[in-house]
């Protein structure tokens, strides 16, 4: 999508320098940085540190990484080696392991000498076929927004509410959650998004940033104001993403995101999720029991990083000196608060027959 | 409670400067400092800065205030005068009235050389009977711990989560939430709590302050924890105190207190609002419908604020510059996701029938 103007993806390939760019997203929103990356280091600092975020983006990120592997040693057993490095980065995330899998199934079967050539070639392919898949979600979604635009009185704004940033900073573009958002936009639908804050690392501000750059009216609000947002008739719509869907439709997503399913289930509110097949983990069916949850550091909790008056991005303490945080990065939401799925393929019902009648070549 | 090993109430009157001492909470949680509250202009200062907070902490320095004023000039017109400038400070505020309204009630019988002495030792016995209620809550609801501890392996710890700050600051000894939590504490009982950090506001960093300074285990959490703890099974009850709690028992809260409740419920966890009578509202029983929700400042959530590398209390924004924030206050929590309320005389339904037969001579 547009940045001042210009398009960008969240992240691309620079031919004059030969290696990957992102954008540094741990200054988003306050300063637009991009950096090149050209070690393995750089690229598990990369995900960790999470400049670079989201699902999918950091698939893509880690398809770079293994060709830059592929690069150093074309090995069967560097394949491995780097397979482990940039997968222990995040454990949660089953789009870095469906792209490490991805690269490594195409690569093993190859001659040395093929690898490292190949493997930029599927990380492109990877990055290509995101786009793609997310922009097929936002034609989906779309459909579901036209609806709602239609029994109401014209001009009245789509009121849809989301948690954290899948966004298409999230993404290579378009965005999970926001393509049927940027896709009613463009179609001149009136929209009015409500943007949770999405605590603790304050995901919303980089949504606020991505709606507002592309001229969508927004409002955030903090991740405790959905549910009387709800009670009081202000929500038309859910839309979140997913980090993992499990095959009879558990959604886990960011902390936070199971408050919202309740608080739509109580109000009859349509509660959807937006998510590209590679992020259906089909090996697991009940999300709760069965999903690890990432467990992260307390500081991101006990401290806040913002732009002071001079400027600078800092952090400030807001605890007491000492004080103990908790703090789980995901949680599940059970299949039967959510009211369906916007799949690149169409939406479906939250259950395993509903997925696996839209996937039958990867239900399995 | 106790800070550093002293007993404390957040006001106590100091027999030696002959004046009232107060807990400046502006530094809270980064730095305990009293002061001393001489001038009718520092009553008026301390309530409007919010150096205290909390209704019945308020209610219990305007009376104070009274004390004072009527030691300057105790006439009838100084009293009119007294109750005008003290509501004033935060005129919204109902304990403020309501203790106001009881100083005048009291004094303006009275012989003009008695108004003084009766007004101080009416602040004293507002203040005390403040106490009082909440100790009682605190032993109403410490039956309610004893019987979870019971059933628990010997020294496996209670774990209760609490939203905002309803704590001993907030009143002038106890609190209200915190009350069976600091009895339980004080009887042995292993506890654990989880504290929201209440954004927009991050009251949860004084209830942390408090339970750590009392010795209590505890760990801080963002709002959006807490649904995924209870699916979990790590939270065995909610204690939430209230602003305003309709005549069917209905409970108006800190943004955010719906959410838990509906966690809560579908989980199988107790949730339960710890409040004195006077926040019952016998003229209203539909609180979604019927209670009117403050919309506070944008500014609350897009800046943060905290304490600086440098030590010093500061402010950061969170958010791109220009982003529009909502930010409503309170939201109500309706009585059918309300295990029990805990009051000064016992525990009773979250309903009309619960309520009126628990106070008789209040229900009219």
């Amino acid at each position: 999508m547009k940045v001042d103007g210009t398009h960008y993806r969240s992240l691309w390939w620079d031919a004059d320098k030969d290696a990957l760019q992102i954008i540094d997203q741990r200054w988003l929103p306050h300063e637009f940085r991009t950096q090149s990356v050209e070690t393995l280091q750089g690229f598990a600092d990369a995900i960790i540190q999470m400049r670079v975020r989201g699902a999918p983006l950091i698939g893509a990120t880690a398809a770079y990484g293994m060709a830059l592997a592929m690069r150093l040693d074309p090995s069967d057993v560097h394949i491995a080696h780097a397979w482990e490095f940039l997968h222990n980065t995040r454990p949660t995330a089953i789009n870095l392991r469906w792209a490490l899998n991805r690269c490594q199934a195409a690569l093993l079967p190859l001659d040395l000498a093929d690898r490292a050539g190949a493997a930029l070639t599927l990380a492109h392919h990877i990055a290509d076929e995101d786009v793609e898949i997310n922009r097929q979600i936002g034609l989906n979604g779309l459909k579901l927004i036209q609806d709602i635009a239609a029994k109401k009185p014209s001009g009245e704004p789509v009121r849809i509410l989301t948690h954290c940033n899948a966004g298409w900073i999230a993404t290579v573009d378009w965005g999970t959650a926001t393509s049927p958002m940027y896709h009613a936009q463009n179609a001149g639908i009136a929209l009015h998004i409500w943007v949770d804050e999405t605590r603790p690392r304050n995901q919303g501000a980089l949504t606020s940033w991505e709606l507002g750059s592309h001229g969508i009216a927004h409002t955030y609000i903090t991740d405790n104001a959905g549910g009387h947002l709800m009670q009081h008739g202000h929500v038309d719509m859910v839309i979140t993403g997913t980090d993992r869907t499990t095959r009879r439709g558990d959604v886990c997503n960011k902390i936070g995101t199971y408050l919202k399913a309740l608080a739509a289930h109580d109000n009859g509110v349509p509660f959807y999720v937006a998510l590209p097949s590679p992020t259906i983990d089909w090996t697991v069916s009940d999300g709760v029991a069965d999903i690890p949850i990432e467990d992260r550091g307390a500081r991101e909790i006990t401290h806040i990083v913002g732009r002071n008056d001079a400027g600078e991005i800092t952090e400030v303490q807001v605890t007491p000196d000492g004080t103990p945080g908790g703090n789980p990065a995901f949680d599940v939401t059970p299949n039967r608060l959510v009211t369906g799925l916007i799949t690149e393929r169409g939406i479906c019902d939250a259950s395993e027959a509903g997925l696996s009648a839209m996937f039958p070549d990867l239900a399995g």
